[in-house]
């Protein structure tokens, strides 16, 4: 029998037609930058790839920026933008505490290395940073601050930020405004245009796209220090051979997921509150964490208090449903989930915790699979953790 | 008819055995940080892809870091080791003045804007950097010297370094030496433990392998600061999700390729010796540029007098003969080849080059389309010049 594959925020399987349109260019022979027709054809492969991601994400095909992947283009915009604005004197980067650490490590890094000022935005008890909060570390001091980064839905528990407000606030003062939207494009509405945001992250294998590629969507006039430096592509913020094959299986991936949001999205929230329906039955101690309203339509994240989030891991794992203690990144690091402890949670409840995230190949099935074992898996890492 | 593709060093299409083994892996989910049974499998195949990387070229398991392509592991190597130099106050950067961009340019943006001085190790008439330039120009200052840079074979002119010999300079002062051999790997015996450098790049794309990937050799010890801060993939030198299926396909190019390479290089030699006896013959004032002995075995490089090489490649184009003018990274810009001035050639000259470049799918009759045309296409492009 197959697993129950629970952990489409981990990484979700590649959409046919993504497949296609990547292997149909495996075949092929062509650097994007090359002037030959071989070149040429390889560069119309880019191109229309670029037309395709905008025109699904509300943005101008000068505005894409192609990475190896939303980690990549999180370090674009944070180290970039921090280093263009702090040739004017900017130094200090407001961040949420309950970032990726591919946002939130790089600007750890700028703080430690390069002069920076890290400030955590802090979340409520549901991990939203509220519009205050951004507001009132702004006006502390407005022209000090190079940046502010949060992302758009968290990869963890779910919860979306009101980014267009978030947005707003910081263009008020002039301020650059990055969002890592990995997790919410194919599961929410992303206009970028619309969103008043000046860098948003993307990443392929998020939205049922090949792995090693992502792009960083940045508004005309936003213009970050590159990371990779070399050959000048991507109007030289971005250098490195273009990844043609992978480009068009992006961008089949974005164009689909996107033309499929509001179906996938409708019949994700079904399955997902089935499935903490029926987790919150077998396990009534159980807690939501999260935004229970405002979060992302296939995640569902909860505590068990009296475990340990490996151990039920490997526990459903063993009985065929693969899950996640959180992301995948730090997944086998035995700390606690930085991203609950910045919404109040112990760190024993942090550590007790389990993510399951659905995808476009979620069935009731998986659902079923998981009922039929979470209480008995639950009650027997109870039994190891008291014996 | 099919066009002559004479730009392998551009990119050279992939080898079946690369197609297989990373088509395999695009419709299998799973991310090789997840610790559940698809996690694993995943870590499995990345893992047996990097045990195959380095037995091919001499290296251990644990010192290949996959990267997104030859670019990202030049800056990682450059930046990287700048940087993690920096803290101890060296801050000097010695670097050849016929590297790619994705060396130089790291290099030069580290001398602009993070307090580095560049120093370039100037070359001979050939492209050779000759082991006294590096030994006097370390012996100036060592305990200044944040790392070296000269790669192994250049890809413009094909001139082949002598690597082992300057990486003992460097090693004898306790300097980091480090290589950019995406060029050298499957046209040349590359063996990273016996060359004596610490830091290595290769690229997926350039082996026969796909677009996307690549990897940085790391000596034990040589731990350069990350260029991408995250999760903390490949022992938290290079974090972002590992792209499985390209490592998957890159490893099975590196070691086929690696396989054949005295019996492709052997082909390719003739092929190219043919080559440039019969471009001679076409148009006898012609120049070849790089080493006449110490040459990649694909590379034929020519100055054509009186000629601009842009308006040469497009009127081979036109004729079925795909070529370029230099790097394709900087096609399109028309700048002469900075490689060729620093080999001495005036502006003039460097403008008026084409590189030919063979691979693993060249044959005779692509030689045979070229000899065909050179003739008249240099004539053309002469009257034209001249009109």
């Amino acid at each position: 029998m197959e697993s129950a594959y629970l952990d489409h925020a981990a990484t979700t399987p590649m959409l046919p037609e993504a497949i296609e349109a990547m292997t149909a260019q495996l075949g092929r022979v062509g650097n994007a930058s090359s002037l030959h027709a071989a070149g040429r054809r390889t560069r119309r492969v880019v191109e229309e790839a670029r037309e395709t991601i905008a025109d699904a994400l509300g943005a101008r095909p000068s505005e894409v920026v192609f990475t190896s992947g939303g980690t990549e283009a999180d370090n674009l915009a944070i180290k970039g933008l921090y280093w263009a604005r702090r040739a004017n004197g900017a130094s200090r980067i407001l961040i949420s505490a309950v970032e990726h650490h591919g946002a939130l490590d790089p600007a750890h890094w700028l703080g430690d290395r390069q002069g920076a000022t890290v400030e955590l935005l802090e979340v409520d008890e549901f991990g939203r940073v509220h519009p205050q909060t951004l507001r009132a570390a702004i006006e502390r001091d407005p022209d000090s601050v190079a940046l502010v980064s949060v992302m758009w839905a968290n990869n963890e528990v779910g919860t979306v930020q009101p980014v267009r407000v978030l947005a707003g606030i910081a263009r008020d003062h002039g301020i650059p405004f990055h969002t890592d939207a990995v997790q919410a494009v194919g599961q929410l509405p992303v206009a970028f245009a619309d969103s008043g945001v000046d860098a948003l992250t993307i990443s392929g294998h998020k939205v049922g796209g090949p792995m090693g590629v992502g792009a960083l969507l940045l508004a005309r006039g936003v213009d970050p220090v590159p990371v990779l430096h070399g050959g000048g592509q991507e109007r030289d913020v971005r250098s490195g051979t273009l990844d043609a094959p992978s480009v068009a299986g992006f961008a089949a991936a974005v164009q689909t997921s996107v033309a499929r949001q509001a179906e996938t999205s409708a019949r994700l929230v079904g399955l997902r509150d089935d499935l903490i329906r029926r987790v919150r039955q077998a396990v009534p101690d159980v807690i939501l964490n999260g935004d229970p309203v405002n979060r992302l339509p296939g995640n569902a994240h909860f505590s068990f208090p009296g475990c340990e989030g490996d151990a039920l891991l490997m526990l459903l794992d063993a009985k065929g449903v693969e899950c996640s203690t959180g992301s995948a990144c730090s997944a086998g690091v035995a700390q606690p989930s930085h991203v609950l402890l910045a919404m109040g949670a112990d760190a024993v409840r942090a550590r007790g915790s389990l993510r399951f995230s659905l995808g476009h190949t979620s069935t009731e099935a998986d659902v079923d699979r998981l009922a039929a074992v979470i209480g008995l898996v639950v009650e027997r890492a109870r039994r190891a953790g008291l014996g």
